[in-house]
């Protein structure tokens, strides 16, 4: 597929390091805090990162690294 | 398998970036949208998604990262 | 595995886009419709498909591309 | 590993193909008829098949391609 | 990883084609019978075959085509 | 994707090897310990490891290798 | 990830075959017995193995060879 002036998903990830993310992983457990950088296989590194079930924090993580084969989905905090 | 003037399912996903679908995922969860971008591993940015669980709007997001993996599939919502 | 003179499963496949199928997924769910076109990972384009759950049509779609992972096996509608 | 008056499985399954065989799936449901063709990757197409669940037919096939990781084991009928 | 004087798992695996083994699959049941031969990935072939679940025979097959990626472990019965 | 002045996650794994972290598994479990080494498939050697469930410690583990496919996410524990 | 005079994991376990491990796998259950021999996918060959599920032995092999993917964690015996 060739791609020019779009982005691809991970480019935009890559770009959004350094923000706010939410992270929702395949067991429904969500982590939200700093996105400190992402690799190419969604394993990332949060920061601050409060952890999040039905709607309450149940923990807070100064730094953790996510494997990236657990996630559903990672949704940019700093929009809508 | 040589494909002369068929498109490839990728391919035809590719030509629909910009355009509104509904990406079920294997946990039964809708998400409806602008698909701003996809891979040939169906990662995907939804823009201005609704988040749909039996028939219901139970979420509203700015922009998602899917993971592809999670993918069952995708409606083009411009059709039918 | 040299093959000569039989099919693949992957090229019958192909030989059959644009015809009349029905793909059940893992999931239990079946998809009966044109399959537009499919690739290698059995990734396919369905237009005009019933969705089937327990031999009752549960929803219609236009066009929707199925991730090949989900799919348990492909009938071919034009046979029997 | 060196391998020479041996046979590999996909070599004895590739032998088989035209031959009857029954293949139960991981979700326990078996299809019986005719093996026209199969791939490394256990992707195989199946003539007249029936569906068979806790030893009742519940269904008959024309045709059908099963996605090869959905195999738990091919039974060769030829055989006992 | 150098090996030397050792013998890798998959290396004993095919040394002992044509012995009897028993092989736990995933969903507990087990095959016993002769493992007529075996691949890298563990797909095997098996023959006069007995089915045991819960440690009763359930059923007898001539010869079947185990995928591998279903396997547990595999006994060699020929030991203790 | 280029990566300039920010640390992969991977490699800021790796800086941390030596140093105390709490691995959650996708069964929910912790092992709480000194991470002794980890690769790039995120198999570790924990040393010194306490077993947690439903924060109470149900055993300890002078050194175990943990399968890197199982880990849910690695917590640095010299942070926050 | 540049690794100098740290082991990794894989040499770790290969530097301790025919040393007493316990294996879980991830359907709880443990074998606990001499590694025989293990590769880089975590199969393994364990001798004299004793099968545990809840802390109580229910079976004794001679010899197993353990499909690396069901493995949880490797458990040095010789250490703690």
């Amino acid at each position: 597929m060739s791609q020019t002036n779009v982005q691809r998903p991970l480019t935009t990830l890559q770009k959004n390091t350094k923000k706010k993310v939410t992270v929702r992983l395949k067991n429904e457990v969500e982590y939200k805090g700093k996105m400190d950088n992402v690799d190419s296989y969604m394993n990332l590194i949060m920061t601050n990162a409060e952890e999040i079930q039905s709607s309450k924090v149940v923990g807070k993580y100064g730094r953790i690294i996510v494997r990236g084969n657990n996630v559903l989905f990672i949704k940019l905090e700093n929009e809508l």
